[in-house]
């Protein structure tokens, strides 16, 4: 237990840091009044967008609640209800500091770069540390809270469904979040885009443009709040699934399970220190290089973690070199044990053997820091201006809009294959060294960095909104340049954070696939279900979860192509009843704008999010109606590792080549192939604009579906067997 | 053997159609001077890019020949020289008749819509009869020989090989052409639209353009003679298939073996014949539909084929009551027969159990059709301009070139959902009915048709030249209007080959895993192979498999991009060169840019083109390294189907996608949202250039690499196994 208590006094740390660095940002000077006006009706869009998501999301978290109680119990349903509200928590916090930092960050750039990145990153820090903070502090107190005062054994059945049941809260609320989000920010900023730079002429984030408040929105409640909800998810499941795997899977007696169940917590816990001690690294180098300055700060984390995790796995543990699992097995013995419990074809009632030393774990855990900085490096390379990708884009922009479209979609494709071969690696390393525990280590290894990634990624927003402010106001052209050049590296951060999602997510769809079968095993002893390939319900659940993620793509590509063209709609009419507007003598009805955008994006985010929550339950039972239970349970299985199959790509290539498009445009406008008015930076304006909602809307949302898409697979395997 | 003669003779009917059909065309009048002079120098163009793409891959086919002949020994390697021949013929007689085909049809179109109609209709169903004689021919005759002359049994593996081999000389070559044409085409027209119509803002098919020689030349090598090549080994590889899995899976004595196998070969001869007759119902009715008249031939030979089928199998089976396997089994004992043979864990040396009734086979063809009459129903909904999607497409043009591509990409991604449903559905269908067995039969019924599928998509390119070659002679304006009318249709057929193209692989791709796990227990009777999704190497072959088509598809794209931007170059240069080409006083140098993108397109296509045949070789050696054979072919046998997953989704979207975007782009030349000329008319120009790549280079040629990498597989498996 006193590991756990280690988890929860630095995930106190965490929200300690939040505090007192929130308070750093907001005694920063906010500027002056034109900017303190401007930055409050962002804050209000913001804050009213986010009521009404979080009224919808209610709307439907009750009814989900209820669902909960009758079938899975009061356990589960307290899981869920925490892991709903603390993901919506920290998507509330995220945006409310956000929204405070962006004008004071475009006031700081006033001063210095260093000024405005300082400004910035410490706002993202905020939001990064309370996002991996809330994270290990729901799971961690709530595992405490089990394992002592409620008395049960660590891998109770009901501590298996309350953790999943947990991490189901997080998921919903952020699929919602991340799309309903996404799809504001990019409807706004498309639509906006359209009206304004190329029909109007203005150029981007001139304050004669209605719809530019809505767009600094976006970044807020998109960009920054979706962003943080969906990362808190990916936290809270891949630390989860990690604890559930074990429970599971080894066979140990209760002091050496709640050892090694506390240990995904333990090794949370140290790398939110090592992540606080990294963001103090944030500093500009010699050379002026903002990437530079930040990558000090990830790598600081990345090495520190090393040793950390090295310690704590050994105070953990205590002795490195024993075998762990019930019992000492040869190693001869360690493959055939693992296939058993990997086959499904044990349960947690008869002994299973399984042999990994503390180093064995240890490592795993090193490859799971390994992917981390090998998809950071691969990221860079290709969203980075100074690579052949993005200067690829931006030459076939001289030729015209098709050509820039198709080299962006060239990219995207391409953008997928170094990423999966990296974690293709990964899965084969950690599953060598620990079977599906190691490559669940591995994962929570690289979550266990989600604060400083969410710091870099938060940073973004608060710069583009910096930008904008600075725009509006009439700030001198320095700090619009300081701030763009700030804003540049963002584009390629927010692609890691994608990028990194996604890759954990590959790597834990085993260790998911793992507890649905163990699971199976467990809840359905007398039912064999064949998940060989040559199975056709296997065939069948692949293909239709593959199809998840091109649906759920469709529907968010469709929902911003929409409300964008409302926007467009909205904003010509301002225009054209009011004159006024242009030639600057009257303010635009931002408001009317936003409230327009708002409602949009509520009404568009509902189908596509009930889509992944529903199509398991759905395959369950046609399939079961068709050919029986067997088949059925077969079908769902196979779905589950469809969605990520084909998700990986969908994901990678969406927001890889989103990120590719939006550089080039900047490349483009740096000064290169004719700079700013030239034909080629037209062509790249379009593939900015397609890339929107690639990178922002459909990409980063296809994260959460193929969580929420396997943990309803879980729970519908505990509500039909009638556990609770 | 009977059949087999019955087969022939079908065979031979078709090439003689094809011969008499090819007169009836060639004696029609190739219209004034001027016309034959643009079509010569076309036929030209196309006959140097044909003779160097053979050439190239004469070169690899020769490799090949060699590496089989030592493998695998002779039979292997004479299957192999004829598919790849054979392949090869068919692309080279369809684009010699399309290349003739095309002034013709400007030329009747001069006197009615219906003698355009009919010219190029009947060019294509030349193609199209040549196509499926010749590949019915191929594996007849093969087979004929071996089991006849040969004096080998009908389930011999050496037959097995051998059709395997011919297989893969098919797919070789048709990767090729697929994607080298691909390239050509693509380049070709997005080069010429770029520096022609946007640029020196002179029409389409205007004769000042130096590429529009190119551009034509790119519909016959590419539409034509790659998409003629591709089909040809789609109807190879299904019927090969269907014989390989009833040699495979199926304990019967001699007679009733060569029975069963010689079915797929008399499907294929009747629907010839139903085809043929299918092609004189093709005529305008009372309200001048093309697409009408399309149709009446294409629900003429399908609806034709039920009774065919139905007297074809009767009459092949005797008795269509007969339970069919080695021997008769009760209801109860079917289901456990079926998993006893699909897990592989039957060899075909041990008594296999599997019972069904020539009436089930004939049901799981009656599903074959409907999947067909299905897709075609779903891809016209899909590229149709009276409908929904490509409407949409056309509205979001108004707002410019961002949301156009935008809705597109959102339609690509849609357009894959019912398509996979529809497999699905048929894949569950006919193995409820006949297994894996059934499944083939299906896919056989599907490409029974191909003759008239093939003869409805080779009519697109003629159309598509005859209104380019009307254009560049000056013809009158109506017949210019015309051959549009007829080309606008041309763009929903082509996707329609393209679906049902992929739709065949969605549904063979169980029956070619099925070979692939049978054979591995026949070859490694002592290996125990797991292909549980929990065998982390199943992930690992899952994620790498659905890698290669985003590859492929990145080639694809950029090399068009690449070779399109080499060709604005050239064209620009001509210009600058030689003004009197702009002011109509002297002639392009055609035969340079025809040149330029001949030897880009056969540069861009080798490396993609090699892809699915190492990639299947590599993966197997890399993992047999690292964890041993059974790992290696575990992870062998996930790749095989992690490409159709992921590759059903990738072509899908592209071709359907496509589609969508040029007739978009059609539906506002035809006066909506502004006309020809209007902003909205410039987006949708550039939603068709990005739609080029994705519909006809990238999208259509993942069909062959599904099936190389597949066959690949199965040929290794002999090699390993020292077979030959």
């Amino acid at each position: 237990m006193t590991i756990v208590y280690l988890a929860i006094v630095c995930g106190v740390i965490a929200v300690l840091y939040g505090f007192v660095t929130s308070r750093q940002v907001l005694s920063a000077s906010p500027g002056n009044e034109r900017m303190q006006d401007i930055a409050s009706a962002i804050q209000e869009g913001a804050r009213a967008y986010l009521g009404r998501q979080y009224t919808t999301i209610a709307i439907v978290g009750a009814v989900v609640t209820i669902v909960l109680a009758v079938t899975l119990g009061l356990l589960s349903t307290i899981g869920f209800v925490i892991g709903a509200l603390l993901s919506g928590l920290a998507g509330f916090v995220g945006m409310n500091i956000s929204v405070r930092a962006n004008v004071r960050t475009a006031e700081a750039a006033r001063g210095s770069l260093q000024g405005g990145l300082t400004m910035a990153f410490r706002s993202g820090a905020v939001t990064g540390m309370l996002v991996a903070g809330l994270g290990l502090l729901a799971i961690a107190l709530f595992f405490w809270y089990l394992t002592g005062p409620a008395g049960l054994l660590p891998n109770d059945r009901k501590i298996v469904e309350a953790l999943t049941a947990l991490a189901f809260g997080a998921s919903l609320i952020s699929i919602f979040a991340r799309l309903g989000g996404g799809i504001f920010t990019k409807a706004a900023d498309v639509g906006a885009d359209l009206v304004g730079k190329v029909e109007a002429g203005i150029p981007e984030d001139d304050p004669r443009n209605p719809a530019v408040i809505a767009d600094n929105v976006g970044d807020n409640v998109g960009d920054c709040a979706g962003m943080a909800a969906d990362l808190f998810e990916t936290y809270v499941v891949t630390l989860g699934v990690t604890m559930v795997s074990i429970a599971l899977l080894i066979r140990a007696d209760a002091g050496e399970l709640m050892r090694l169940m506390s240990l995904p917590l333990a090794i949370g816990g140290v790398c939110i220190i090592t992540s606080i001690i990294g963001t103090y690294m944030v500093r500009l180098g010699r050379g002026g290089s903002i990437m530079g300055a930040l990558y000090k700060g990830f790598w600081t984390s990345a090495l520190l973690s090393v040793p950390a995790i090295w310690v704590v796995t050994q105070w953990t543990l205590g002795d490195m070199h024993k075998l762990l699992g019930g019992a000492a097995f040869l190693d001869a013995d360690r493959d055939a044990a693992f296939d058993a419990i990997t086959t499904g074809a044990t349960d947690t009632a008869t002994p299973a053997a399984m042999a990994f030393t503390g180093t064995d774990l240890f490592w795993c855990m090193m490859i799971g820091l390994a992917v981390t900085g090998l998809i950071v490096w691969i990221t860079e390379y290709y969203t980075g201006t100074n690579y052949r990708p993005v200067k690829s884009i931006a030459r076939a922009s001289e030729t015209g809009h098709g050509t820039n479209v198709i080299q962006g979609l060239a990219i995207s494709l391409e953008a997928t294959a170094l990423p999966t071969i990296v974690i293709v690696i990964a899965v084969i390393a950690a599953y060598k060294l620990a079977g599906i525990i190691g490559i669940a280590f591995g994962a929570t290894a690289m979550l266990a960095l989600a604060g400083m990634v969410v710091a870099l990624d938060a940073y973004g927003p608060v710069t583009d909104n910096a930008g904008g402010i600075a725009e509006m106001a009439g700030l001198e052209d320095e700090v619009r340049e300081r701030t763009d050049a700030l804003d540049a590296v963002g584009n390629t951060t927010k692609a890691v954070t994608k990028g990194y999602a996604i890759g954990s997510a590959g790597l834990a769809a085993l260790v998911l696939f793992g507890a649905y079968t163990t699971d199976l095993a467990t809840y359905f002893p007398d039912l064999t279900v064949d998940f060989s390939l040559s199975n056709p319900y296997v065939i069948v659940g692949l293909l239709l979860g593959a199809l998840l993620p091109y649906l759920f793509g469709a529907f968010g590509m469709t929902a911003v192509g929409r409300a964008a063209g409302a926007v467009v709609e909205e904003v010509r009419g301002q225009f054209r009843d009011n004159p006024g507007i242009m030639q600057g003598t009257s303010r635009p009805n931002y408001g009317r704008t936003v409230d327009l955008v708002t409602r949009a994006a509520i009404r568009e985010m509902i189908v596509p999010s009930l889509l992944p929550v529903l199509s398991p339950i759905a395959l369950y039972y046609i399939v079961t109606a068709v050919d029986g239970q067997a088949s059925g349970f077969a079908a769902l299985g196979a779905m589950l590792l469809g969605v990520i199959v084909s998700g990986l790509f969908v994901a990678l290539s969406m927001t890889s080549g989103g990120g590719a498009w939006d550089n080039a445009k900047k490349y483009i406008e740096d000064g290169n192939h004719g700079g700013k008015g030239s034909e080629a930076h037209k062509a790249a304006v379009t593939g900015d604009t397609v890339g929107d909602p690639y990178k922002d809307t459909a990409g980063p949302a296809v994260n959460p579906m193929i969580k929420i898409t396997n943990i309803v697979a879980l729970l519908l395997l505990a509500a039909l067997a009638g556990h609770g």
